[in-house]
């Protein structure tokens, strides 16, 4: 299958206006059940070395979960805002996961066996699971919906309140409607970080052409 | 910015469409300059927790440096080989370091402060690469330009290789031309590993609607 000019640009634009939504922007309307089911799919289709697939995706919608996994939000959050002592920092909404009508905790499910192409860097499976994560994401804002990605979480409080201890958790996501997509990165709008442009993060080892 | 189903068809088919392509399927023809370009544009969309952009991108042309590369995987999948025992693995072709017109090596520049999302997973950091390395695969197949995510690989000695051993190997990639892309993935219809289905790997808590 040969892509064209006009499908590339659809894909940029795809990328580039995908956001990290926090709970300020979402919508309480819940997902459409086929939605839900196109965002999973995408995730399947991502790369996983030696074709391993190791993934596993919790999907919460329940307010009881969701309420404790806020709670460690703040615990953990509380943390970080003595590590940061700064105003803008405590002023920021950093979650959406009472906000957003489902959350989805994406796993990371060990094979038992070895597996092809872990045997140098055994990290690869992880990393799998995160190309699924950015898979979602992608294909969430192509359905004009948000995701927000939360990691200020105790990691392994978050795996023993989903009853998942095996595992490793990847990412905890916050998905729903959204009342806008922001134009730019909110942190480059605050002024919190500055975006790096692309000569000074790319070097050539005698590249010509 | 808001989608229509005909935009959401076609990221789906670039996610669907997109492959792992080793060295028996690379054209040696260069990637024109503006291409490798966007596939970069690509990866600077990328999220990144805090927006720190912790990326860096290694563009290597050079057969010297190819050369080296290609030694340290010999070298690591004849461990790989012996591990796995297996006729099936020692006829699989897992890289094409050499064939590939250019090599990209992706790496992790730890931030040099503390980082806002990263007081609670600090792995988050070279997480935020692994989704600049699957923005990257995705424009490069809608540019009808094939990728290979090399991990056999010492990641330690890639490093000093490059002159990066501050840095971390995230992903060591193949970039060119290619003379197709295969329907599925290799290892799906060798038989070696099965696909899993969806409602194998989504877990519900209490989701209805």
């Amino acid at each position: 299958m040969e892509f064209s000019k006009e499908e590339k640009e659809i894909l940029f634009s795809i990328l580039k206006s995908r956001r990290d939504v926090r709970g300020n922007r979402f919508l309480s309307s819940p997902i459409k059940k086929e939605e839900l089911h196109t965002i999973l799919e995408a995730a399947l289709h991502a790369p996983s070395v030696g074709y391993s697939q190791p993934w596993k995706f919790v999907v919460i919608e329940d307010t009881t979960t969701k309420e404790k996994i806020y709670q460690n939000f703040v615990e953990e959050n509380q943390k970080a805002k003595e590590i940061f002592q700064n105003k803008t920092y405590d002023a920021l909404k950093l979650e959406g996961i009472k906000e957003a009508p489902i959350n989805i905790a994406v796993l990371y499910d060990k094979p038992k066996k070895t597996t092809l192409g872990m045997t140098s860097q055994a990290k690869m499976g992880e990393y799998s699971v995160v190309c699924a994560v950015q898979n979602m994401w992608l294909m969430a804002r192509a359905l004009n919906i948000g995701i927000g990605w939360v990691s200020i979480l105790d990691e392994k409080k978050v795996l023993e309140l989903l009853g998942h201890e095996d595992k490793k958790l990847i990412a905890y996501l916050c998905v729903g409607y959204v009342k806008e997509f922001l134009n730019e990165p909110e942190l480059k709008t605050l002024g919190w970080e500055k975006q790096k442009e692309l000569d000074k993060v790319v070097e050539f080892i005698n590249y010509e052409k």
